[in-house]
């Protein structure tokens, strides 16, 4: 049990950090992310599951797309979970979550994940909280699964937006040619409900902590890449790797 | 925990039992399973898990042809597992294991399981005993998974044999031309850790007995089949099925 509280979380970048600065660093990180990830593969002793969640339009397919972009797709994948299908739903909530666990060797990406089961579920009240507590159990048993018994190290993040910077990113769908297609009326609907949202989230990490989040300042993409970029370099480093010599 | 011992189990049918009169009772409980398979298939509100394990010859294809083989294929999914794949083996060890676990309204049937992982790997210590602890813990997570969060009911069957059946049984297949393409010399070698194989079915049934296994005395098959289409047949009417009404 942790006590993280959102509210007294900053959603911006420390102050020491400079934006250009931060800007280069990050990208030494991504281009070294790549060798990191081919060792990944080579010795396949390890895998890597990183887990993406926030609110609309925090900045989730950005991460994605400039963090994880620059690596070997054939090492890398990326599953994004959606509303569950009718065959989903018959099955339990970890169902569709387990297919997509990493093989050995293998880094797995979740844009939103079985997290949601205890989320926008229990924010539209389809999931009671004694359900929830249940499927946190689940959850912590099914990720110590992961990592008992495919050594699976799992990095969990949270992009911690401010509810004017997700208004401001909503309502540039509306205009922006190049982003309009993400936009969904709906999302304004959902964005109504931030604090009750905020409220489950909390409930969330001070109860499936293990691995622990982390808070992503991610009001700024400069900083959010710099902390997530850092954060799997830091992983992948300290997995002592070494590539294998010729199979007997 | 349980303290089954299997050495003090008998292999074949209680006295009472008469061959033929059984007989007449499993083809007719057979004749019914194939309605229940049809109501919960219609309801959509249970799973059902079949677990079988024994040793080589025990008859485990026997009793998937001839008990579960009545009922509408549409809703009843066999999963015969073997020696896992290279990619298999790159998961945890459940991975393989969950992606067949039942949709609600199915029957699934698993020929063998994840308790090979506990049983044929520890004899040959591929797995030792504190990974072997751990994948207990694990299976019973899992178990509970899918029990809590898909309506599952799990039934788990041992085919009890004698190592003499099993002799006459694995000797029969060089001869009969019907069995020989079960023939595997391999069995004779692993018929030879007969005690070591029962040892450590023992410590699976006492570790992992939530949901209780059925120990069936096997060397008759009549009196196998009976055990197992009762249990089945029991399970399904204790479900208080209904069919539904129109979907609104």
């Amino acid at each position: 049990m942790g006590n993280i509280k959102l509210s007294e979380i900053s959603t911006r970048a420390p102050k020491e950090f400079d934006k250009s600065a931060t800007k280069e660093k990050s990208a030494a990180i991504i281009k070294e992310l790549d060798d990191l990830q081919n060792l990944l593969y080579a010795e396949g002793k390890h895998s890597i599951l990183v887990v993406i969640q926030g609110m609309d339009a925090s900045g989730k397919d950005g991460v994605i797309r400039n963090v994880m972009g620059n690596m070997n797709p054939q090492g890398v994948n990326v599953k994004s979970y959606k509303a569950p299908t009718p065959e989903e739903l018959a099955h339990d909530f970890l169902w569709r979550i387990h297919h997509y666990a990493p093989q050995k060797g293998m880094i797995q990406i979740f844009n939103r994940s079985h997290y949601e089961d205890i989320l926008i579920t229990r924010v539209h009240k389809w999931c009671d909280d004694e359900t929830a507590r249940k499927r946190m159990n689940a959850i912590n048993d099914f990720e110590q699964l992961l990592i008992n018994h495919n050594n699976t190290h799992i990095l969990k993040f949270y992009l911690h937006v401010s509810p004017e910077e997700q208004q401001e990113r909503l309502t540039e769908r509306l205009s922006d040619p190049a982003k309009m297609w993400k936009y969904n009326e709906k999302d304004f609907e959902e964005a109504k409900l931030w604090d009750i949202y905020m409220e489950m989230y909390e409930d969330c990490f001070n109860n499936c902590n293990n691995p622990e989040w982390t808070i992503v300042p991610a009001d700024q993409n400069w900083y959010k890449e710099y902390t997530i970029a850092s954060k799997l370099s830091d992983l992948l480093k300290s997995l002592d790797m070494k590539f294998p010599g010729l199979k007997k």
